[in-house]
């Protein structure tokens, strides 16, 4: 725990799970002369506990424009008031706006860290291959080139499991260790929306933006499954296509268990 | 024809069904100081005819902040360029914003008129039972009071046939006539949301959003049927509950035959 999270003795930690509407925000973290999901919710948990500062462990950042179904955030509360996780729940929702909303509240061990204890992520990249409509423009992606929804599938393959995505990772530092694994990427389709789900152990910054960039290309017809290899291989982000909106995105579960990661199935988080 | 919609001669006459996301704008119509769906749209063709001004005319206007599905709007063109349905729809939907599209795109004859020619329209109210969602809470309402499903459907039986609407009418003018059939009203559930669906052969301003008011003071058991139908016989707006939001209407269909009013299912239009 660190003396910027908290100015009191730690009582309790509950850890939160929010879901967003991504287009109106800088995305979770909170930056200079924008507007940061962690900001409205800091704001109105400091105002609950009294005034007493709360400040939110994410267990990462998400880009500007990105969406979340369960983002995970922790925090530390002071002994007083002390307010029963369904009153936080209900009493936070009715004062955030309508683009941000908690999900679920629970307590976890003091020592919990959201980053740090996070053994994965499931990200859902929605593309819509059918008319532009008013009611999912905001979240989805629709690409000028017809797509082959078998051919996405098959590059989809090439880029699982454990390797340097170097190719996929923008604005990298020099410090950054760019191997990560992705556990799988599953394919489905819903009517006239396609949907790339990634599970993986962690994910490197816009990474799947740039992996569908290059998935996108492959349901073009414009990359073979074996073109997609050798982008990967290439360990270089200039050899690959480019990056893919963020309002297609969202950011599904973050995985505290083995078991929650290994059973995460798309049709179980609704999109509602 | 009035002089107002067009100067020039009348060479053909397109019917448009255009969906709308309504959250940004005043309605349908163009309103001094507020921006709306009529001029969007208006602005984009009389650039596609190279400035030869056209003018749209509206089924119906929409309040601000309602939703959109089909909303019908027809214009005359020019005889030069002669620009093919799909042509249109396709040029039109890309430069305008992503919260209004056009959905069809048909010659009707010239004598076509989009409102005197209507005969009837289907408005569907959404309500979220569940908890509240980024996602869906700029198309939903959600009733402080638990709801009873049943009891609104009962109560919305009530409401159906031919009828002296004066207590569900907002800002009613005094020629305005209150009398109006409503065939059907179909309540049905999706999940966490019931969609309360009204056909009618025409609706006053705000008449649904105040149906929708008593249907829900019914469906919180605050209203019997049998109170439902004194409020109806009384013809007077101060009997009535409160005026439900804007955010949850659509505007569903536009019916110009007799066999789509007859057949019109919520089903067969898409949401999304």
């Amino acid at each position: 725990m660190s003396i910027e999270e908290t100015p009191y003795e730690p009582y309790k930690r509950y850890l939160l799970e929010i879901a967003y509407d991504g287009t109106n925000y800088s995305g979770w973290q909170i930056q200079p002369h924008r507007v940061a999901v962690q900001q409205r919710v800091q704001e109105i948990l400091t105002k609950m506990y009294n005034g007493q500062p709360i400040h939110l462990i994410g267990s990462s950042r998400t880009d500007a424009g990105v969406h979340a179904q369960r983002f995970a955030a922790s925090y530390l509360t002071p002994v007083r008031p002390d307010i029963p996780t369904d009153k936080i729940l209900r009493a936070v929702n009715r004062q955030l706006p309508g683009d941000i909303k908690l999900r679920t509240v629970r307590e976890v061990p003091l020592e919990f860290h959201a980053r740090y204890d996070a053994l994965g992520k499931a990200y859902t990249y929605v593309l819509n291959l059918g008319d532009p409509s008013p009611f999912t423009d905001r979240y989805t992606w629709r690409p000028i080139h017809r797509m082959d929804v078998e051919k996405i599938r098959a590059a989809s393959q090439v880029l699982t499991g454990t390797h340097d995505y170097s190719s996929f990772v923008v604005e990298r530092s020099l410090i950054d260790e760019a191997v990560r694994t992705i556990y799988r990427i599953d394919v489905q389709e819903f009517g006239q929306f396609c949907c790339v789900t990634f599970v993986g152990n962690g994910f490197l910054y816009k990474m799947i933006r740039c992996l569908m960039g290059t998935l996108e290309a492959a349901g073009a017809g414009k990359l073979s499954p074996e073109a997609v290899r050798r982008i990967l291989e290439a360990c270089d982000r200039t050899v690959a296509p480019e990056t893919a909106p963020p309002n297609g995105l969202f950011l599904m579960k973050v995985f505290y268990t083995p078991e929650e990661r290994a059973g995460f199935k798309l049709e179980n988080v609704p999109f509602y």
